[in-house]
């Protein structure tokens, strides 16, 4: 049996690899040694067998030490992840908010895959915007600026493509280990002292349970602390948009809108409290009470939409299109989507609403493909909303031609005569000790 | 998600594919529609999570009907399958005892791959013979003279292969699902109406547990059985050389020897036991006893060394090298192995028996390496025989440049003072009802 087989053979087996032999793993996927055949077949023992934290950790630090790392040395550096899902434009207002507060800010971002959307696809909507800076202009502005945020780069974690490439296409995706080391060894690489994390959870997020995201949870954090960083994780929940907008341009609106304080109060609350954390984690207060009512002051007072603003124009942007919204164009057709009863709102299809975006052409299926800035559409309803016959449940921007599409939406929601609960923002926060 | 990624992840989840789904995979691999790296990450999720009796039946299924299909038609047609060990010539042996008894015997069988001999490449050490026939010729030899044995080709389950290729280099191979449907996709397409399959158990077979040797036993019998095929198994002893002799022409030399009656007493037993086992199958016996009367019989009045002659005969091979074995000639160089004290043998390291007989020429590790068939050896003492101070173990066959290969050879066999037993031959029948 070849070394290759024999470590495959190993995980197979649950037993545990050093980190020498995941090094020959990853580096042998990199420079050709291992076949893509061999890393599937090692992933998917990975997802049948799980990995130990040291394991974890290992699979991290390679992947991590794939490509270029930075490290800021700064305790008030923070970083913010978000695992994705329908409506979540929350980095746009927590990280002018957090940066307001004194801490800086690194934004490392995501384009949109699959349902949920990408914060470099949002901001790219405003012309000009640069995502693609190096990671020395990247370095430069966050001194400077406290605040950047850039496209994912070739230069960060390497390894990390190449095997989440092949794990899209081998049902290898949700694991806990390989989705903590994808995580990690992104973030790890990006030089901020600590990571406040926003696990979604619910019927439009990756994670659907929140058994898994706890578990995912804690994985990131006890791994995150064997490198030395601290983490908060908020799991919040995402069976519905956050915010009313999805879209791109329109989400852009109400992201500066939300700065504007006359946002949704969803959105709001909780891009406040995510800011909060990271002010917390970043040593700009003594405590959480403290940090959120100074994360509320800077929104309040006009102070987080000038760093904002100041962010769009120092990469480029223009402006113009952030100060006066009605620029930012919809689609030229506009479709309502009435409730057919009247009743209470119990349940909202929230993967369905991400994925009807995509096909308007707001999203892709494959990497590479163009995004319609344009199409988007307005949930005016959430869960435990009462709703009369003939309200309107969802306003769609779209083009002409997409009529057809737009068939059934009304059964995105489903109404029932008794009232409901809402549900809350934030299901738990654990902070790393 | 793809409906092929659908599909993995179904396995990975453990649940139950359907004939439909298994049929889109395999010939999705053939066509090209599912990646290597797929197939790779849908193995290791059998692996992990095992299939059911359905499943394995519909992955056998699917990959038989990939190549051709023969079928005699005859309930005397018996094909008999070893999962290999070293020195394992007993197919020699066994089918023209059987075929003289009046069964039918189609034998498409392997080259060697690894530390285990291959009995294509065993006959071809005599000049001349065809191994390379077509299944037309198969078949009309096999009408004819009742036995006939050719290489495996192209034509018989082209999944398999494909399969078996990946299956090697990505840690996937022990699995008894795997296992069942590899063999029976290669078996159930040679025609026979029956089966006997020797399981080999031990240091230097595939299988070196009981517990899952049993278990792959219990699998091909009741996946046979879904196919309407009747199938014999035992589970016989893998833990030292059967017979004496390890190599090409030296082992060709044995069998003859074995077919004149001459041969060494384990390799002679097997090779009646499994014989008869094919003709009670066959129903050329009434009962087992009946059966391994007839067989002897064959043995002890050359008539299955008749039938022998004539299949080599038949296939091209030059037949004054099976009758004057000194033709069938040895390397050059001769050494022997001594006993470094007295006692008794309790163990011998079997996979490394065949391994050496790899590094010196006379097997392969990688398909399509031709081979040395004068190189081999002699082992002269078996599990629980008693042994002297300075008196052979072994004698090797080499090439004079070989002789630094020959280092402590001699901890090839466990000599302790103490008496032990003598190893059974057969550890378990199983006639599927």
């Amino acid at each position: 049996m070849g070394l290759i087989v024999e470590l495959i053979h190993k995980k197979r087996c649950a037993k545990e690899l050093t980190f020498t032999e995941l090094k020959t793993l990853i580096t042998g996927l990199l420079d050709g040694t291992v076949a893509d055949y061999q890393m599937s077949a090692f992933l998917m023992a990975v997802c049948c067998n799980g990995m130990t934290d040291e394991e974890t950790f290992s699979l991290t630090k390679v992947m991590l030490e794939s490509g270029k790392i930075l490290d800021f040395k700064n305790p008030h550096c923070i970083d913010k992840h978000s695992t994705g899902g329908i409506g979540d434009k929350a980095s746009f207002i927590l990280a002018p908010i957090a940066a307001a507060c004194g801490i800086s800010v690194p934004m490392v971002a995501g384009r949109g895959l699959g349902h949920t959307g990408g914060t470099i696809d949002k901001i790219e909507s405003i012309p000009g915007f640069r995502t693609g800076l190096s990671l020395e202009e990247f370095s430069a502005q966050l001194k400077i600026d406290k605040i950047v945020l850039m496209g994912q780069t070739e230069d960060i974690a390497p390894a990390d493509r190449r095997i989440y490439a092949l794990r899209d296409v081998t049902a290898t995706v949700e694991s806990i280990p390989l989705i903590t080391a994808s995580i990690l060894s992104k973030k790890l690489a990006e030089g901020a002292s600590g990571i406040v994390m926003d696990i979604k959870v619910g019927q439009g997020a990756f994670m659907s349970n929140m058994s898994d995201a706890k578990k995912l949870a804690q994985s990131l954090i006890r791994v995150s602390k064997k490198f030395g960083k601290k983490m908060t994780v908020l799991l919040t929940d995402m069976n519905q948009p956050l915010g009313n907008c999805i879209g791109n341009s329109i989400e852009l609106v109400e992201s500066v809108e939300t700065l504007q304080n006359k946002g949704p109060h969803d959105l709001t609350e909780l891009s406040l409290i995510l800011a909060a954390e990271m002010v917390l984690l970043g040593k700009k207060a003594k405590n959480y009470n403290d940090a959120y009512k100074k994360c509320r002051q800077v929104l309040e007072n006009g102070e987080a939409l000038k760093v904002f603003y100041h962010l769009i124009e120092k990469q480029g942007g223009d402006v113009k299109f952030v100060k006066n919204l009605s620029l930012l164009k919809n689609a030229e057709d506009k479709t309502i989507i009435t409730a057919s009863k009247s009743g209470h709102i119990h349940k909202i299809l929230n993967r369905e609403i991400g994925e009807l975006l995509v096909t308007l052409g707001g999203g892709r299926t494959k990497t590479g493909e163009a995004i319609d800035f344009s199409v988007g559409m307005i949930c005016h309803k959430k869960i435990g909303d009462a709703v009369k016959i003939g309200e309107a449940l969802m306003t769609i921007y779209h083009h002409s031609a997409q009529k057809k599409l737009l068939q059934n939406l009304a059964s995105y929601f489903l109404i029932k005569p008794q009232k409901t609960k809402r549900l809350p923002l934030v299901y738990q926060t654990i902070r790393g000790k």
